[in-house]
């Protein structure tokens, strides 16, 4: 299996992961590895964990990847998503508490990171432009945009894994009057600061993670009132005084909204937390995944390999109550198919195995189903490589009491501690309220 | 010469051109007429001219293309930019003022579109996302993306025609502290409406049109104060009370911005009006067009031949003094080209006149001598198709008179009147003062 050659696009917590896959087997003698590329859009690792002032476009013309915000906190227990590998206690030398800012997450996932190893594989500012497989060779020709030279290079690879996240483009629907609409109007995506909203009514499209989070942001820091709008289902936490939330818009009608339980109510900016659109421009349509956000997207063999060619590897597809952790086990499980250590089966065994998958997602009908059910997906993944074993049943249990920790109290679930499955460290208590805790750096954080 | 088939990328002034010209050729008899599809990234015709409230992304995750916003008038006479084949008078019955706002322009333009003769050609939400050239086959691959069905789909060509503009990708610089600035951040191509800034001080950063008018749009809506820092040169208007330039930015410290000058102020939001880059993302390197904006980009045989493949057309790639008449001019050359009614010289002759041109536009040290430079390009390309003959020179002339009248009074000069060179028809006055007009509809202007 020598003289192999593997593309990595996207330098995210999936991408590093399968640097860090093939680094493991490197360092464990495995020799004859085979020579790996990874290119990234931005100008450093870390994918959306890099805070990015920028919105719409780059310095380079490029799609802006970030969707963090300043003040974004983890909003899952950080013991549920800790690499097996690489412990909290391993990287910050003492316990910290379970939510932290995501500065500080970024400086665990990077800690892990040995610079002089990883770095080297890694082209940066290098967008994908186009990908093309060849039937005949068996290689995928790939171009990408240097924009550090201003000229595109081009190469041919045996494996192309995709890494490049879901979170990034955004779904951004239209609501009638809106293009009249005299307050700004931006997607989840855009949002950088609750400063920018201090002293407004703001209105959230959308009732999944970023409306509650971005309203929570907005509440933290200011907000004259927040309104959250859902088509399907609403939250449903108890609100603090300023909040609510109410059925969907219908239309606009200048800077007044109406709701289709008739009610109305005048906004000065809207914010669409209306979730985001897989998006692969560099792909053609016979190697695109197409799917929605979800916890099993169809034609992935094990989450991963791409069924209609499996030299095309896709990571991190999955909508996400596990990340980091889950991103290992798959990347652990396809470096080891790609070094011939895991024979994939048959088109049809496939076929049959993720109708599997498939039909026990189907019956997944509570969110502790879909956790249980991740949960198990992760299982069948570690179980096959020597990716160290982990808890991951107990983590599931974490987050279960995490959904309970929520309905109890939505500004106050991040002051709840709970205990790493790795290391056994039971996190340390935020020192005063998550609400009064306004500084979110790496320092502020470290020294509270 | 028949069967040829050819790809028009983008449906906006000069996409559009190049349908008419093909469309005057058949009306004027000519049998045997290529093939023409024309791929469109937005869901109608008229390119830059559609306003949206869309920033960033579109509802499909592509780029938003549009860089208008509400309120903007033309920032030239009308006089100025006149289809030679179709007036101002052909389209209005009657005469109008000379600085029209956007939506009275893009009916002009719509106008003469013969909608179901052309529309037919158009392939909309169809974005590009590659194009191959074979050297054996002499063929153009062209891959799209139809948003409509979900599916890409593919093509050959003899011919591409490259109108995708270049007024919409950001150039957007950075600023030490910018990350941190607490207020909003935006680039002039996603500034969509002035009362979003109303009682706010704002910083320009920029010194041309965009600049000149996006302060002057804030300024009438009332922004508290309007700042544009400059790089080279100031704009050097007699601006009201209120406005001001400074040099350019050094740094940010919070919400205070400090300049070249040692100069201080505190700000609401900064609105980068920086310019756009050329930017190709749906072209390998050996077709793609590198340049910055300039009267007379390099490696375009009379501004619109591709140097190293000649079957690879660009049209509208200059910057503009001229807009849709030399689109005009520059589609009706392409086209007999095309047709073979023009024969290209060979490549040393091409890159001779070239050099002439670049030459000549080195020695313009005056803005009349960039205006008269464009006018002579436009005559050169006229006086060897059947596009009707007009005065582009007389043109130039009023091009000259609209930069007095705009020294003259920066809030004011869009109340001149300037008479048509094609129909000889003079301007109406406005009726008031352009900052008492704050209606910029269609229906508003009309019933002036
Ligand atoms: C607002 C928000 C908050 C979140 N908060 C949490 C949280 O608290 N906890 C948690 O565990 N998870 C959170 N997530 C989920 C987050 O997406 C994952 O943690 C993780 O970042 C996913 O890793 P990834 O590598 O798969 O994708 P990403 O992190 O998105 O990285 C993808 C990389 O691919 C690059 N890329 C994209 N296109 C191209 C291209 N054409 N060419 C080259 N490179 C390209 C990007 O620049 C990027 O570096 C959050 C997501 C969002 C949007
Ligand atoms: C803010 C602003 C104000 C302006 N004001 C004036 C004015 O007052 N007077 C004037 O004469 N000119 C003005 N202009 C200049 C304007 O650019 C031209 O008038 C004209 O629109 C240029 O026409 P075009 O067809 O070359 O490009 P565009 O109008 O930009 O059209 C390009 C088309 O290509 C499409 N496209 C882009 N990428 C793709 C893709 N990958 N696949 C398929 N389609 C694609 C776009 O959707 C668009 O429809 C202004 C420009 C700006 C930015
Ligand atoms: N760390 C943090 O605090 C934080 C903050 C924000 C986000 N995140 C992460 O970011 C990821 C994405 O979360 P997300 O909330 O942006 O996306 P998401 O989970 O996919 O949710 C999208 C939401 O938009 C709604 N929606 C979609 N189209 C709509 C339409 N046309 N009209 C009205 N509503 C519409 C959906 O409603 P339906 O239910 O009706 O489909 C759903 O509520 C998650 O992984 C999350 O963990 C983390
Ligand atoms: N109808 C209207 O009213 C209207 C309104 C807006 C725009 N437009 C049209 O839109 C088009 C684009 O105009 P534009 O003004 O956006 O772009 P532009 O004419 O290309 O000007 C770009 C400006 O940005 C400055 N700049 C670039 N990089 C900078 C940096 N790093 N720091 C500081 N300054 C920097 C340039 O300064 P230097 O001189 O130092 O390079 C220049 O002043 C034009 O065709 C115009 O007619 C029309």
């Amino acid at each position: 299996m020598s003289n192999q050659k593997i593309a990595i696009l996207g330098a995210g917590p999936s991408g590093l992961a399968q640097l860090r896959a093939f680094e493991a087997a490197r360092r464990a003698g495995v020799e004859n590895l085979p020579e790996i590329v990874c290119y990234e859009k931005q100008n450093d690792i870390g994918g959306m964990w890099n805070y990015t002032w920028r919105t719409g476009l780059d310095k380079n013309g490029e799609p802006v990847h970030g969707s963090m915000y300043r003040y974004l906190w983890s909003n899952g227990p950080k013991e549920c998503l800790e690499f097996a590998d690489y412990s909290f206690d391993e990287h910050f030398g003492r316990a910290i508490p379970s939510y932290p800012p995501r500065a500080v997450l970024k400086d665990y996932i990077m800690g892990r990171i040995d610079k002089q190893a990883i770095l080297k594989y890694i082209r940066f500012e290098c967008p994908v432009r186009w990908v093309a497989y060849d039937e005949a060779t068996e290689k995928f020709t790939v171009t990408v945009m240097n924009h550090k030279t201003g000229e595109q290079e081009v190469d041919e690879f045996d494996y192309v894994v995709v890494a490049t996240g879901h979170f990034s483009t955004p779904n951004m629907p239209y609501f009638e009057g809106v293009e009249r609409f005299p307050g700004r109007v931006l997607h989840a995506h855009d949002f950088r600061d609750a400063l920018e909203f201090k002293g407004q009514d703001i209105l959230l499209v959308g009732a999944s993670y970023s409306a509650e989070d971005i309203g929570s942001q907005c509440y933290k820091y200011g907000a004259k009132s927040v309104t959250i709008s859902y088509r399907s289902n609403a939250l449903g936490f108890e609100w603090p005084e300023g909040m609510e939330e109410r059925p969907l818009v219908t239309h606009l009608d200048g800077d007044v909204a109406h709701f289709t339980d008739g009610t109305t109510k005048r906004f000065d900016s809207i914010i669409m937390c209306t979730g985001y659109l897989f998006h692969f421009p560099f792909l053609p349509d016979s190697l695109r995944l197409q799917t929605h956000n979800c916890l099993y997207p169809d034609n992935l063999y094990k989450g991963v390999f791409f069924q209609n060619n499996t030299k095309l590897i896709y990571l991190g597809m999955q909508d996400q109550y596990f990340t980091f952790n889950m991103f290992d086990a798959q990347a652990w499980f396809a470096r080891d198919v790609m070094l011939g250590r895991i024979q994939l089966p048959e088109a049809e065994q496939r076929r049959a195995d993720m109708d599997q998958w498939l039909k026990r997602y189907d019956g997944c009908s509570s969110c502790s189903d879909s956790i249980d059910f991740q949960a198990g997906y992760i299982r069948e993944l570690i179980d096959q490589t020597d990716y160290p074993d982990f808890a991951v049943e107990k983590q599931a249990d974490l987050l279960k009491q995490w959904q309970l920790d929520k309905k109890e109290g939505i500004m106050t679930f991040r002051e709840k501690t709970y205990r790493s499955t790795v290391t056994g460290t039971l996190a340390t208590e935020l020192p005063s309220s998550w609400l009064d805790i306004k500084d979110d750096s790496l320092e502020g954080f470290m020294s509270l």
